[in-house]
């Protein structure tokens, strides 16, 4: 049997694991947009192993034998141009890969505010050993948005240090394995008061667009602290901004913004209860080796013509849960 | 019965559970050092409410009726100057009531050097959107000196996040509840190679002191991270400057310094790998309240003619282990 084409939208990034594809797959490697839609003709399967790099829709009318789009990160928001999005081409994402390091990415920041770190570096600055007020996790509350692998792996982590720890997903439901009770996105204002932590990590869709806006801004503790590591775009920015400047909620972690990169002239940059992190919570030594993994293990098994995992429901716009979460 | 006469070294700090106290025991009050020699005639307990004051030791001589001295804090170092060593009187500490608030901070400060803060931090400062390198808690491992309660609750936490935690203590032992291995401090600068972590707890004794010397700085990782809440005086800190400031170690969390307050002079305070708040590891918004609750508790205990929690071993310089651990 012919091996399928295989078009790997490298961004100029080394391919971990591309010897194996090779013998896998007939691989065509593609640096950018033009080299992509260029290779797309007679192409099977893409992989955006650069999954900040675009291209795809570009070239869209050139993939005349696509079937499957594989894109390792976890929001496929950018990925999801109409077109696509009405085809027969599967896509798939890195679901699971990023869980462990995103989990502990929020437990640091919400550490980060607790411990009043950011007191601690002005002091610092000034060579001034004075006290000040710290707090302590236990008996503290947090709200994860977005229940899917990383949510869940948050939650997990926040739990397992004492914080009793909630969902907002698309419904409410009780009896999750892994939140507290689980508030439906449109209770967000409602429930925020809640809360101590308040961490986004559902995906961009047009669900979930701007959820943070001002009414739940406004309804957040002043002590709150916001972690975002999902997509800039889960937040009116701009009024995130005037409560953070304004002291009305504690602070935030942001490490997505809108856009990305964040502009110079953006006044986030200058916020003392802001700390801004170049969306890289899902970094991890091993998270490049593991991406390669489980794309290989999915190749494998469309050679043998198996289900794929972690596939993505275009509609939704993430990997829908296993049933019965 | 006459009530015993309590003398409470206030240091100009609420006394909190005050009136409870006044029920228990003729209350005299000392604000400072010479009004507790003043007070100390007749008195049969002190209670040194503000543990960062001095003066039992001065007025030492006139302690005719003493019988219990109750230090609301972890380490007692301080206050055991030989006199009251070789005495009869009771020494107890606080033991217990830091251990939550000080795992967490232990915890604060890895994952701040895990999750690079201060690399983001400055690039924070030049409003640079720049990846920079992070990474995972999950494999990597910590060696915690000093297996009291607080060292414990630290290995407790540090494991439920998934970090591999041994113990440094008196004695080598395995099977251990808390800690994977437990190495002899004689033995610190053997393992120190083996950890990503180093977290300093253990009481200042005349065997502990300085034991974060040269030898155990230069046998750690370069990439290894030191957390010191027990205290100053545990490191050589002219040796751990040099370390840091040649990027020999990546990084330390110093909650304790020699001497405290850190003077200004200090190359530490410049150095942008050390993060250094003024001994509040062991705060948290209930530990006023429950040291209060903790000596009201042993108070009661003494009037009942019952035995003591928390009694020091004055030969050792902390409250022995109970049996088993």
């Amino acid at each position: 049997m012919a091996k399928p084409v295989l078009t790997i939208l490298t961004g100029n990034r080394e391919v971990t694991g591309l010897d194996t594809l090779r013998q896998l797959a007939d691989v065509r490697l593609a640096a950018d947009a033009d080299e992509l839609a260029a290779a797309l003709p007679g192409t099977e399967i893409v992989y955006l192993w650069n999954y900040f790099a675009d291209g795809l829709q570009q070239g869209w009318e050139r993939a005349d034998a696509l079937n499957w789009v594989h894109l390792p990160a976890a929001g496929v928001d950018r990925l999801l141009f109409p077109e696509l999005a009405a085809s027969n081409v599967t896509v798939t994402n890195a679901r699971g890969i990023f869980d462990a390091a995103m989990a502990e990415y929020a437990l640091a920041g919400i550490l980060y505010f607790a411990k009043n770190f950011p007191q601690a570096r002005l002091n610092q600055a000034e060579r001034r050993w004075q006290h000040f007020g710290t707090s302590n996790l236990a008996g503290t509350r947090a709200l994860v948005a977005g229940t899917g692998s990383i949510g869940r792996a948050t939650a997990r982590l926040l739990r397992a240090v004492g914080i009793e720890t909630d969902g907002l997903g698309r419904t409410a439901r009780d009896g999750d394995a892994d939140f507290g009770a689980v508030h439906a996105s449109a209770d967000f204002a409602a429930v925020a008061g809640n809360y101590d932590w308040v961490v986004l990590v559902a995906p961009l869709t047009e669900a979930t667009r701007g959820m943070l806006n001002a009414d739940v801004l406004a309804a957040m503790k002043s002590s709150a602290v916001l972690v975002n590591m999902g997509r800039g775009e889960l937040m009116v920015q701009c009024a995130l901004e005037g409560m953070l400047r304004d002291g009305r909620i504690r602070g935030a972690v942001l490490d997505v913004t809108s856009p990305e990169p964040l502009p110079q002239s953006s006044p986030l940059w200058g916020l003392e209860n802001v700390l801004i992190t170049p969306h890289l919570s899902g970094d991890s030594r091993s998270h490049l080796p593991a991406m390669a993994a489980q794309f290989e293990a999915n190749l494998r098994a469309y050679l043998a013509g198996e289900p794929l995992e972690n596939v993505v429901d275009k509609q939704l716009g993430f990997v829908a849960a296993p049933a019965g979460r």
